[in-house]
């Protein structure tokens, strides 16, 4: 079974915008941070120590996919769970779900936010 | 023929990452700016006057779908063309290209990056 | 005594720059976020509860005064100590000290940055 | 007299919070665009290049003192005038103004924000 990550995130005031949820562009920033968390916890090295090894160009993001369900808003605490989808050759997918935790109320678990990630892991071509 | 507008975008040193290139969140912060820059060139009300017509609830984001073709780095001219790719009932597909400017070298104008963005436009339903 | 909270930050791949430091603005967002939670540990609304009080305009931010004392990268765990340092009528000053915690690894607490913020917190006036 | 360089935002949706004015640490964000602008306009190579200055460490910032006067939002275009207001030894003052451009309504250009940094451009000591 593939391993699955949680990464919890509460939401600030700043992360809002004058509609008073959270303005996008966040959630892939709380995925990126997410993605770093889940290959830490699988035991890679941080990304300075990845970059000085031979051939090593790092995990390169070829595409997201996201879709939003509902929206999130300051003081709430997000869950982010992360896996591996897949595997194709020198390209795996992660998928990344944001969901609500208990941090402000009780809430189904309702996912707000799901993303895939297509990204590239070769340890030998050139960027 | 479907309008297109171009969005211009400076890259600037903080919008990088450790990697010396644009932190990708940053490229949806930018989609999310050329997008209201192209509703206000159709003519359309900024979001704060939208929000005092009766039963409009703005343009929630349903989807976003990025391709990232090659990197930018800060110093570089982006310039980003929006438009409007479909309608499908009370959703729309818009796309964005992100293409290299000419600000600090020129090259041939290889998207740097593509997205998709499927928005919400219904002015009656609640959010 | 004044009361003093703590605000936990691990710095993200993200927040860094192409130096590989945490970019400094972020330090700014933090200090944002700190203080929301040092007004919430102080047993104050959410702002969300706070615009909808008769005559309360928030707490509008009116400076700061930020020290960089080393710098931070991804991987680190720092601590926000948020404490309000001084009482001027209808304004008071708050100060952050973000101290690297123990998140990679163990450091004394030597100050990463330091601020202090004055704010302006009248519930009559208008903005 | 002082080089003064003028550095355009054009203040979009995402950049202003739940309040519906510019979150300020994006305050922090423009100015240090500004002062990269300035030192390219002064002549200085972008920063990339610096790094590989023998004994270069580039110009780690010390300290920020900033004040708001008014607040902004999106739809607005902001002028940041840049200029070095001090030299002592290896460490300057550069000096940020924010004004009011002439991008949605006319205004007398009142500051919305000024601020100061104080940076160290020492060439030869370590960081």
């Amino acid at each position: 079974m593939t391993k699955e990550t949680t990464y919890r995130i509460e939401v600030q005031f700043g992360d809002c915008d004058p509609a008073g949820i959270v303005f996008f562009p966040n959630f892939s920033r709380w995925m990126d941070a997410a993605s770093h968390d889940y290959f830490l916890q699988c035991g890679l090295p941080p990304r300075r120590k990845m970059e000085s090894l031979p051939g090593c160009i790092g995990v390169p993001l070829l595409e997201i996919h996201s879709r939003f369900h509902t929206s999130a808003t300051y003081g709430e605490m997000l869950h982010i769970r992360t896996s591996t989808e897949e595997w194709r050759g020198k390209v795996f997918v992660q998928r990344h779900r944001a969901l609500r935790g208990y941090f402000v109320f009780i809430t189904p678990r309702t996912p707000i936010s799901t993303a895939r990630r297509l990204s590239h892991a070769s340890p030998a071509s050139g960027r």
